[in-house]
């Protein structure tokens, strides 16, 4: 008998009320982790995997080596994982052979953005980012929806009109377009450092498509609050955990370079038979 | 003309008497970091990428994942890496296979050990690993050191005869027949929680080569104590990055699930800035 | 709906009375001209792959680097792929994470042999190579079973007692070990340049799993003869494609030199357009 | 000593008043027989490598796995590797992320066209692909040649301006801004079934960078006729040597179908030593 996949997990858990709550990973190490500490999902991030590469989040990664962190993350936990394709990797062709590749995988979900390819970071301070034409990212979104071959994979189309400063307006557009196109979700992508405008966003959303938010600037909209304001069922924390060992790595480096030595450093780190735990150790055991 | 290769840049370190100290890195942004903190190397090291793509330390990983890894680790810095080839990948065939990929990849050395493949990770509690004998492995060595077609990397030869329970008088036999086949650093590897044990072994060490030690056990042996000891020229802190990455992401995400929001951990972690400028920037500006 | 998997495809196969017959590849070109001359399924042969990567077939290739190209032979293809694992990679360890990762890919059976790690061809000409004993062989058989998650993909185990000139005997032995831990199918590998060794050592087995036969030494023995001598289910014709590339290939580039053009050699070549033809030209129509 | 590179290896050849002959490479193992037969470079064709993986040649294959698959090509030969970028992966900041990743890859020379990223193949019957316009491509050249830290690449300007007819006169506009912008050659792309357009083209060219042609279509135009024509000083076969495989390897694989055997095709195909002496057998000889 087939085990149920992951996209229909992740289509279950999307059927209840409840808020579900993920967080971007680097690797399958920060995976494991996220699943660890409760979380439903993994978001695969295009920001996350780019730094672990040490490479700017500019559609420089190709799309091989981000399906192969994921798929290395997939191995690695039992929940779902939604999958950052930022634009799509080019044009219509690449997302279908994307998007093939991606259920194969058993990535649970693909997201994909409006941007023109090749992107820039949205979180990147200075000018706003070209986005493609509406109708243009709609066909993309339908390709990607007619590209999967069980029918099951989560589609998110992600939009960043707000940060482009084109309007709350032009985003709802855009977005009721996506969900016609065919899109599961749509993600309302926001960097203002208040929650006003995502706020008035979703509450003149009248689609039938629920709402993901990435609350990385404006982490005063809460769960609670999500779930006050309605319509949002997905939530992402999209670069925490890189952040927290990037601050948590420095700071450890820094002391063994002063101090000529890990002493001091050994109750602030994670014990060697901690990480063990972490390595598929069952397999070990086979060995 | 041509630069110098960072292998030459390595022998110019260890041709100082001072003692070159490394990091070890699980990806290319860990790499990065142990930069910035100015150490003189970055070990690639089996343990923390074999976490990184939470599998066992055990040659699960190929090195074709490693090889990409230490790769990418590579093109983000500009100092050198000592690469972590486990035992040699199998036979003499595959080391020399291995040691043309790592000349052409740019590492700087390899460390290959002594016990038999398919590994088990040193830090493992329990059972001791076999060992190859002595002569077998001296052939490898004199292997790697021919394969070579520059004739600059570094070939590091780790014996594991102290945490095979065999003894320092074996540790010390085993180290002569590696210099004997062309090693050029001696790496003792201990997991005794004193430093006693290599304390002793290095003092009754009479070769040519240079020690290395990883102190992972004994952090008692401190930098001002090894330049005290002699004979020891390189020092690798092995695993602490990803040991500090694990306890701080989890806390995180232990903190964003209890607090369902990340407000109140804004403040332990990195900026976005700030990890922006660990993403090789200049590429994004010509963008 | 979920459709059915390429194992229970191969397994239907299996359990009819015909020879079930396929062609070793090279590469996913390979494996689309196989399917096309309507062959029932794609040898991912460890040969030809390391032919196509020119490193010799001696454990060289990492299971990374096979199992790329193996997983674009299968995104090509409807036709199910039987993937040569030689040893397994390693212990029974490198052989459970094999499995699961085969499994992932969609690969329907594994093929596993009995030599040591790491191996060298079994048609070189030569010194025997050694193998590991039976019992120890048997138990990295029943890891790969029992490693599967779904339990459909089959398990092919290989014996390499004739060419290691061990006799019929024991290679009748070995595949009643294996079949005891669960092989699916026993693959009696011979490279006498007459049938009578294999003939004999199949009308011996008296094994309830069916044999597979790999003729590339003994072309007298075609399918009318095995069909006739019965027992056997699967015939795999192993490295004919590469050969006729080979051939082919070096005439072409000798008749470029010598003529210093290809206006004499257009009519013996395929044209553009069946090229194209081959290329997935349905992903082309969409761009 | 650091011996020469294969970039200055190239830039000598091209030196010489000879015509330098390269063939174009799906793999390894074709590199190996176009060097085995005399020519002077391989052609690491974006078309060739992506028939091997049958995919479109359509942007769609990575620059990942174009790179992995020209590196194997170089390690397993010692002539220099013209390496085909299409386009440039995207904007200015892949192009220059390819340069790089490039030229410690050890390539030789890159070419790079100036159609619109995602490309079509040239060769595809119907519709003129669009190009970018001239200036950004003379941008995307001089960030080419800057991003080179050796300095040495050779850089190789393609346009495909006789393809989109836009004619004679934009085809030689635009080698000229390509030439100022630094590109050390220039490929007039045409697929005129006779060599009249790129023999009035080339004639027409009074740059001082040499040119480069494909005659895949117009094979009337061979070596001697380049030479008596001048300018010329590079003559890439793009794609012979996959059609001809293509084209046995099909006749191969319908024979055995048809016989039921191989009997009647062992004649016709290289044999197993024959291959062998194709897999860097010294390696093999360590083992």
């Amino acid at each position: 008998m087939m085990n149920q996949t992951k996209a229909q997990t992740l289509r279950q858990l999307l059927q209840t009320k409840r808020l579900a709550a993920g967080v971007g990973a680097r690797d399958a190490l920060d995976a494991r982790l996220i699943e660890n500490a409760g979380f439903d999902f993994v978001w695969a991030s295009s920001f996350c995997v780019s730094v672990a590469h040490s490479v700017p989040d500019a559609s420089i990664l190709s799309m091989t080596q981000f399906l192969e962190t994921a798929r290395a993350m997939n191995e690695a936990i039992d929940i779902p994982i939604v999958y950052d394709a930022d634009t799509g990797y080019g044009g219509d062709a690449n997302t279908v052979y994307a998007v093939r590749r991606l259920e194969e995988a058993g990535m649970a979900a693909i997201c994909i953005e409006d941007k023109v390819f090749p992107k820039q970071s949205s979180l990147l301070p200075g000018g706003a980012h070209p986005l493609v034409p509406p109708a243009e990212f709609a066909r993309k979104i339908a390709a990607a929806r007619d590209a999967r071959r069980q029918g099951e994979m989560v589609v998110i189309a992600r939009t960043e009109a707000l940060i482009a400063g084109l309007g709350i307006d032009e985003a709802l557009r855009r977005a009721e377009a996506y969900e016609q196109a065919g899109a599961d979700l749509i993600l309302f992508h926001s960097k203002s450092k208040t929650p006003d405008e995502i706020v008035e966003c979703v509450r003149r959303w009248d689609g039938k498509a629920p709402v993901v938010l990435v609350p990385t600037n404006y982490p005063d909209l809460d769960e609670p609050a999500m779930e006050a304001l309605g319509k949002i069922r997905m939530v992402i924390y999209g670069n925490q955990t890189v952040r927290a060992a990037v601050r948590a790595v420095a700071d450890v480096l820094q002391e063994i370079r002063r101090s000529r030595g890990t002493r001091s450093i050994e109750g602030r780190i994670a014990s060697v038979n901690q990480v063990f735990s972490l390595q598929g150790e069952k397999l070990a055991e086979k060995a």
